[in-house]
């Protein structure tokens, strides 16, 4: 919800074009520099920090909701997006039940009849994106006070599920490493096998064997050697590499086995 | 729905009870002795094969359903399920509109004003479960007249979305290979190196390299010798194998990677 208008109208006759009761919750990974965050936002309503999502409409696939929600949050149209899982525990909402009501007349004007359509049950559908922070404009919806990023060491405690959330699609996104490509658009256009290497390292949140990723991407054809070197003293110039484009987008499609 | 009852109240109360416009279906994988089959109902109304499915309860989390619904057509308790992902393109409940209402109606009675509560877009979360097939006794619920076991090299062509369905799942098993013990209640208790590769050649739909998986097992202690062998002849008497229990059982939860 990006206005007042468009809340008033949700609430009112949201029904005619929203899902009841599916919703879609997105983990944006930022990259940068050797950090890996997370975006979150404070809800105004229930005052905690959550991941930015929203309600699925009748006419729009869920891969297309969260495309939508992710291009309203950070300013980037069709990030890369991976579904991961859906959350549906009975209670999983229960913050509805907490919802400052009062707060929520002073923001928009509800008309009893149909403004409880979304009451109920509600399951998430969860997507993880991966976008490098410095393309990203953090932008509050209309109902967030605020929109940052977090480490993801060091991240607040989260509303409802979605401390589960972050923790499944960390654990999906990293099973992920091991099938498909990363890296394009994150790291810079050429890159030494050592930053390929702390890039994995991050992404994966331990410490790999130094050489595995990097050597697989090599005989994989994934990453290929440049005729250049990085010039950092007499004895250390470590030689450039760059992603090879057709390996990595038919990678991308096919999937394949790193490890 | 397993009986008229059952299925008149869900039709004209189900709104009280269920989750409007999400089901949960299920990619049950059948193993036997080298072959890999999937378990398919033929539905009444829509008069196509379909996989087993159903609506999820206002009080019972997205597992728990997919466990009911499991164990109401193969008649096992809780069999090991994995949720991989949900599907929720507009118009993929399209046959909806298709559906022979005169049919409906000679089954069951409904009420017009409260029976089409789950009418409109439905997202459906799809699971898969892996049991042996001699362990199932297939059982076709009130909607359909047929339950029965297809080779995944020969499904035949599947109502709704559940060609697409079924596609995922088996990519998705297929990943999960890499990450998760398989294979505990679908080998004999004591197997060879031949037959734990045979079975990984099937899960997986490809000739492996002979040695990949059960080499790895071994190195990490999943599979361990059996200071025992199979007599099959003078100069062929393979050594039988077995899993650790507690290395599996501790892999199952914290996943690890074979490649």
């Amino acid at each position: 919800m990006n206005n007042l208008e468009e809340l008033q109208h949700f609430l009112n006759k949201g029904y005619l074009e929203y899902r009841r009761n599916l919703t879609v919750d997105c983990t944006i990974f930022g990259y940068h520099d050797g950090e890996l965050q997370i975006l979150l936002m404070k809800n105004k309503i229930v005052p905690v920090w959550c991941l930015p999502g929203g309600y699925a409409r009748n006419d729009e696939s869920l891969d297309r909701a969260a495309t939508r929600i992710t291009a309203e949050r950070t300013g980037i149209e069709n990030l890369f997006l991976n579904q991961f899982k859906t959350f549906g525990n009975p209670g999983r909402s229960a913050h509805n039940g907490n919802v400052d009501t009062q707060k929520l007349f002073e923001l928009v004007e509800v008309s009893e009849e149909t403004g409880n359509w979304f009451s109920g049950e509600t399951a998430s559908v969860g997507y993880y994106a991966i976008t490098d922070i410095i393309n990203a404009r953090p932008n509050a919806d209309f109902l967030s006070s605020e929109c940052q990023w977090f480490s993801v060491n060091n991240l607040p405690k989260l509303g409802f599920d979605h401390d589960e959330i972050v923790r499944e699609a960390l654990l999906s996104m990293r099973m992920h490493l091991y099938h498909f490509p990363i890296g394009k658009n994150l790291l810079q256009q050429k890159f030494t096998l050592k930053e390929i290497r702390q890039f994995y390292e991050v992404m994966s949140g331990k410490e790999l064997n130094a050489s595995n990723f990097p050597n697989k991407l090599i005989s994989l054809g994934l990453i290929v050697k440049l005729d250049e070197k990085r010039n950092i003293g007499a004895h250390r110039s470590p030689t450039y590499y760059k992603f090879d484009e057709e390996t990595y987008e038919n990678a991308l499609k096919e999937g394949l086995v790193l490890a």
